[in-house]
């Protein structure tokens, strides 16, 4: 689960910060998930390690351009390339009528198959490896932040133990690895419990944008190993942030301290506090990290692996 | 009249070439016209000199998403800003309900008003010092062709001239200087125009995308200083043109021979011609000029001023 920011930017583009846009490369295949798609982010793409033609999943927290105006763009040169297959977009009521009234005033037809999925609270998708949970955020207009939990697997299965014991191999050994009491031929009993290490705890990232501190966020974040929460706003700009129902930094590291979570990636930040500004983001950074150590400030092209300890 | 490219690539975007946006900087005053808005042209003009918070009037040629899927994204970005008045945007009918819907599904609420006009062969816009005007190309959708007229304006008025012969100063001088013939007080008539110079013709700069060869285009095109004219495709790929209603190289060469334009410059190229690959954009450019030597490619940022001569 390797995370890369296409875009750290709110509202407009800056020279060095792109609009909203995180890919994430799933383990041991070769598939792309995004999340949000400003303007913009087909060219992201093209100057970071993320491949297009491997997105198979697009989502999206809400419908504020920032977030959106770079997906039909995607969608037309991922058609153009002619490499995908299929791609499933999960997002807000009203994106599957947008996605059709661009396809419509464009003419523009993908040569392959979407299917734009609205989501609600709760689970989004899941397969054997992964699930996809969402919940409404605290914005002005709906907007769910999204949760990636990879599925605990079973712990490593000892082989060696087990032909010790004389237990013939076969079907047997796939039920022991599972953890399943099975009876042998001979009449013994064994426990597969006693042949498996701990289990492999899966990976959880979360990914919370636009929103003012809310509660739903904080349990949508609980015991994840990185919270990316927008904080547009420094602390002593909370007055904006209340008007328009957007994070501060203070406010972001007040989700991943309730959340407990391990890292905290504040992202999302208002072009205002630019490096030769009076308040910069290492202000913000400052301020978060007095509530929540962990904090850490997102740039563009910035990557991670998920589960790997952050510097600071 | 200053031209700026902000996007030379066809369909999608390269590492070196935005898809299509040009930007025209009026002279004496702070005033940008922009001719099409593919995705990221807000980003290309943030990285040159042109100023978003000038633009009055965007014309747009044809719905294809190449040429208008950064439109939302530049005109939520100008109500940002906070500096623009209004803007006017003229093109093909459809423009106006896609841009409505855009901004119904985005929420997106602009600072300033926006007026979209649909333009039909003929007449788009006139004031003192220009005239615009379209004609209707050849594409797979409805498009259009742009002419900006500069208007001729009168020659210098020679003030030494008109003071030797003891004309006295006055609003007199402002007959005289706009050609008119005046009886003075004295009873003498004097024929302004033999205090004027020759009459200082006006620019013509006309942009022609998307289109296969045509005549309307020729038309169009007739005596301007500099004709913008898509090549999508090599001569040797006419074939590919013809299927797509796109312009080979020597078709844009042969609209600008019979338009007899001074200047041809060559652009909207397909990514296909990168400079690694068996034919490149220099193949296309031997090929136009063996048909209308003063032809030139078009690259990203490219700027130069209508009538002056361009560098070969």
């Amino acid at each position: 689960m390797q995370i890369t920011f296409l875009g750290t930017s709110s509202g407009v583009p800056t020279r060095s910060r792109n609009v909203s846009s995180i890919a994430m490369r799933l383990p041991q295949r070769a598939e792309v998930w995004l999340f949000d798609c400003g303007e913009g982010t087909q060219h992201q793409i093209m100057r970071s390690d993320v491949r297009a033609s491997q997105i198979t999943k697009i989502f999206i927290t809400h419908m504020h351009g920032d977030h959106i105006f770079g997906l039909m763009g995607l969608l037309a040169s991922c058609g153009l390339a002619g490499d995908v297959k299929h791609i499933d977009i999960y997002g807000p009521p009203g994106l599957n009528d947008y996605l059709n009234a661009c396809q419509r005033y464009s003419e523009t037809r993908l040569a392959y198959s979407v299917k734009v999925h609205a989501v609600k609270q709760g689970l989004v998708f899941a397969n054997d490896e992964f699930e996809v949970t969402c919940a409404p955020l605290k914005h002005r207009v709906t907007a769910h932040g999204f949760r990636v939990t990879e599925k605990d697997r079973p712990g490593r299965f000892d082989i060696d133990k087990a032909k010790a014991l004389d237990i013939p191999p076969g079907p047997i050994y796939a039920q022991l690895k599972r953890g399943e009491t099975v009876t042998l031929d001979d009449g013994r009993r064994i426990d597969g419990k006693e042949f498996c290490g701990s289990p492999i705890i899966g990976r959880k990232f979360v990914y919370c944008t636009d929103t003012i501190y809310c509660d739903k966020a904080v349990a949508l974040a609980k015991d994840a190993d990185v919270l990316i929460h927008e904080a547009t706003f420094a602390h002593q700009d909370a007055e904006l942030a209340i008007q328009r129902l957007h994070s501060t930094s203070t406010m972001a590291a007040q989700v991943a301290l309730n959340a407990g979570v391990k890292d905290l990636i504040m992202t999302h930040f208002s072009p205002r506090y630019a490096p030769t500004n009076a308040i910069t983001l290492e202000d913000l950074l400052t301020e978060a990290r007095m509530i929540f150590a962990n904090t850490h400030l997102a740039y563009d092209f910035m990557t991670f692996e998920v589960g790997s300890s952050l510097k600071k």
